[in-house]
């Protein structure tokens, strides 16, 4: 079959490789029709994420067939169409039975990372009964793929961490797909106000079109001044931060009102300073998760019953052959005005 | 001024009466310029709230402008334009202090009902500072009489109670006023379906058009089929109760899931059969409550920021000298098409 | 291998079956080394549930050693040392990924129910890794059966469901074994008061040295009286149902004050009658529930941190030849001053 | 009257002062029976607390009776014995009627701060009905002077926030005043384990007479690796930081394991540094809070159900005109094994 292959630091190959089959009884084997390329795969592509091997295939997302099932697999059968969550949950650790699925402890963030993906023709799933969704007849499967990770991550990291409420005011800092998928999701709520800061004009404008209901380019203004002159002079009661570097996150710590809450949803690669001096006495709360993806089910819901569209998010389509351009385009996504982009299997 | 009074069972009088004044440091003395009737001041009317005394104003809704303050009242000031709750909170008791403003030691539903109310052109407002809400410039301000009572009834009552959350399956029962406040702030959270039941069919259009996604009429159909129906055979996550009889808490009882929600809205002059011998092993919650009022915060946020326009709920306009045309409209709702009618002072 | 079998209605007898293997790979078999009955066991016994076929090995609580495990199972291996939970939890439907257990589609309370049970030698026990709990080295195993069911039952049911809290007065009427793991797993929560109701002199003493601080006899006194005396005429904010009567339930409903919880742990037979045209104002909430075992791990760290010791509810011991004198004893719980038996095996 | 003044950076002087008066309708005027000393008053003497003018009489925490009442005061009357808050509430602004009383608008931390304190014979205390609690009768009222803050402070920021629950483990950094209150709070809820640290060895013997189940002096020991050794190389489910200082709170964010809880209880003059690289997948949640104080009326019953005893707080006993020692004793408290100090009034 067709994988794509980390090489190295900075490479990777569409390459022949032999197609997963069932190892343990709790596995399935997928066919997998569509799938998407995450921030983080460009992250171990630049080898910020040291424990993924050279000769992985990348890939956390997707959605397919199920091809082949283990004997301890009573959820699925060969032939159900499937959406793949990106975090593998075994079920029954100390973990899972809280609903902490990303530190399972036997899964979690294994896909593409730790094991091989599913940007590829075929992926093997462990513990299937319990990291695999059925697809509902009649929705668009090709939007489902955001259900795999940004949507659950925007949902859980952001919306429910920083507990959205109605009436509530929200500034979401970073206006990447993560950040969108949080805005989206954060309207589950009907929050009074959702202020979107990025750099980027472009993506700012999809926000607005997303629901947003002020957006502040932070490279043309003093954001604090301007969210505070939006809230009365108290600030928000809930930042998302949706970069991941320290600036974007102390700033979230400085928009907020007494009470406030922080959500944390960036991949971080640096401490950050915590300014305790003037917190200490703001009864705030600061967040952070690995999406547990304990939401799918929810969300699945909430796109069958049409109050979720996820097909927004899609901006490009490649096939699997072309998944290098694909990659080409995600890397440029401010010039590209890339969002996510679909790699389509061509069976 | 006038105010409508209660004279005696059956009979309602609009007179003259001396206008309020101070008595208390708390109080402030309210230029009432819109209220409304409520269902509960038909009950009154009926005989069947005894503690109400012969010679008592009605009403317990409505907007003014405040005319004279007590000395301790630091909130309010001559001229402000205000909401009145339909529960005074003295803001100091062991209930207010929990938010349970409902059993206030000193307030609770006072208003139109152990003192006088707002059917009239001037009311005392015991405990100002904890029992008026400033209105926000801008706002149409004849909606907000809807924020008196209807809307935190429905939303506290029903929808917080009912634990509605994004993708879950709600019903409904009773499409009149506070039903239809129940529906309407449900969408708040976003559930997958909002089943209305009533069975009036005019009133189950009103339904349609403020977002129920599905309508039953229990005269037509048989109520459990067609919400099994809807629900996989699985039953609804929250019922909530809208009319206040025994037949309709019972079939909210028999309507939910295994965890569901019976949230209970209506005044019940009744007792009621719960089923333990099937309930007791189905992980329910049943639950009542007396509006606290204690969202009106909120929701004051929710309509200014146009999340929340209550000015679907008003049917018909009367001016104060007219109330009791208004009553007969009120009285005659199914007939009349009416939900809510606003009284209009004439200054 | 031995096992008491429910013969027919009245008649139970200790009986050679053949010993149970592995039948689907999440199955393990477990050696029984001590068991324990029920009253559910005796409800089986009078004929009142309905689904228990002749022929079926009753019991559903116990501990013992792995005798054998299909190939799925990946927490437990020969040899171990089990507590084995009432409710069998499949861990893969929504109820389980949920914490519902008692709801799971392929489990919930099956185990001398509808399966052979763990009065017996040996036991068949379905998705093991998620139903079964080790045992922690140097902790009486005995006490341990109690964690079964009673503890967590009085715990989930009782204590979590009535939202008991520091400084919080509780009523528990019933103080049989579940009402009495109800009374010892509310102390985990400091409650100000814990006022025991029962008929039994006895029991109320048992309550007593368990930690009740107050005890009615309600045959002899007035209980809503002597509660509201306890309570400055405001009632409890919690009362829990442990018999499953209507009688005790209506109790409950009129020992509450304003915003009390009414948590029903017992198992009903019957309608009861709730009295709606008072409570519909009340702010109250009433909870049903199933025992879950979700908080098993939970009351296991709380017996090997000495935090609760569960062998005062043994009272008699028995072998499994002499099961027969056990249910004898423990029918005439009163007069014996039974309250948990324990059954051992003889290898 | 005698008060306890603050005349400049590290001077203090026990002055003639002119008795309060009332000059708001809700303020009461109490006579003060007992205070005590803050870690907070040692700050202010040492003039790291700018806003403090130079000649307010220190103080926020005490008990005493009832002097005189302004004419809104409806709570409470001439004579009542009360315990003084340390936060002032007004009981009308947004946050109060939250519960955070902390950020009210017109209170706050004000006593002996923005306002002449508790250090004196007399103190005017604004907004009494909502900051004065009714002692109860047969209370050992010196003891009831720790609720004024140190309970309440180590209960809401440090238990509360850690959402402490039966079970669990918790590291409480700082074996002082306030940590030893979480420490005795704590138990409210029965965690498994409660591991004290410090540098101090006396303050870690009396940790463990108040119900540590570890104490570990980190001047001594490596604390992260015997945490780690207590707790199967997990982390502890919450750490509270009660010193104040970067090393401390840093220690709590390597202590927790995923999912767990930093709780922070100190005051804080510097900024800290978050390995958000680490954190940022660790589902972990991070709080400040100054005290609220909403849950005094829950401590009095506590207190007056003898589930709390703050008398072992108390070391050393001075008179009012004493005080001055009584300063010198308080800040060398590690020497003088001092934990709290009461003043006592000589009338």
């Amino acid at each position: 079959m067709k994988a794509l292959v980390y090489k190295s630091t900075g490479q990777v190959a569409l390459e022949e490789k032999a197609k997963p089959g069932i190892i343990a009884p709790t596995d399935a084997v997928i066919k997998i029709t569509k799938t998407t390329i995450c921030g983080t795969d460009l992250h171990i592509l630049k080898g910020d994420v040291k424990e993924v091997a050279y000769g992985t295939t990348l890939g956390h997302e997707g959605i397919g067939i199920v091809e082949e099932t283990g004997n301890a697999v009573s959820n699925f059968k060969k032939g159900d169409h499937v959406l793949i969550s990106c975090i593998t949950s075994c079920g029954k650790c100390e973990y899972c039975r809280k609903g902490m699925y990303s530190h399972c402890r036997e899964g979690g963030w294994v896909l593409g990372h730790l094991i091989d993906g599913t940007q590829a023709e075929y992926v093997r799933i462990p513990y299937a009964d319990t990291s695999l969704y059925h697809i509902p007849a009649d929705t668009n499967d090709e939007s489902l793929v955001m259900l795999s990770d940004i949507l659950p991550t925007g949902y859980e990291c952001g919306v429910l961490n920083g507990q959205v409420q109605p009436g509530t005011t929200v500034a979401i800092v970073g206006a990447g797909p993560v950040g969108l998928a949080a805005l989206t999701t954060a309207q589950f709520f009907t929050p009074a106000a959702i202020i979107m800061i990025d750099t980027d004009n472009n993506r700012l404008d999809v926000a607005k079109s997303m629901g947003a209901t002020h957006a502040i380019n932070s490279s043309q203004e003093n954001v604090i001044e301007a969210v505070m002159a939006l809230t009365d002079y108290e600030g928000v009661d809930t930042a998302m931060e949706a970069v991941g570097i320290p600036a974007t996150f102390e700033l979230c710590t400085q928009l907020i009102r007494p009470g406030g809450k922080v959500a944390n949803i960036g991949v971080h690669g640096k401490s950050v300073s915590l300014a305790m001096e003037e917190l200490w006495s703001k009864n705030i709360t600061i967040t952070t998760r690995l999406v547990d993806t304990c939401t799918t089910p929810m969300l699945l819901k909430t796109v069958s019953s049409k109050k979720l569209d996820p097909s927004a998010f899609i901006t490009h389509r490649f096939t699997l052959s072309d998944i290098e351009s694909a990659y080409k385009t995600f890397g440029n996504a401010a010039k590209e005005k890339a969002l996510k982009v679909i790699i389509n299997n061509e069976y």
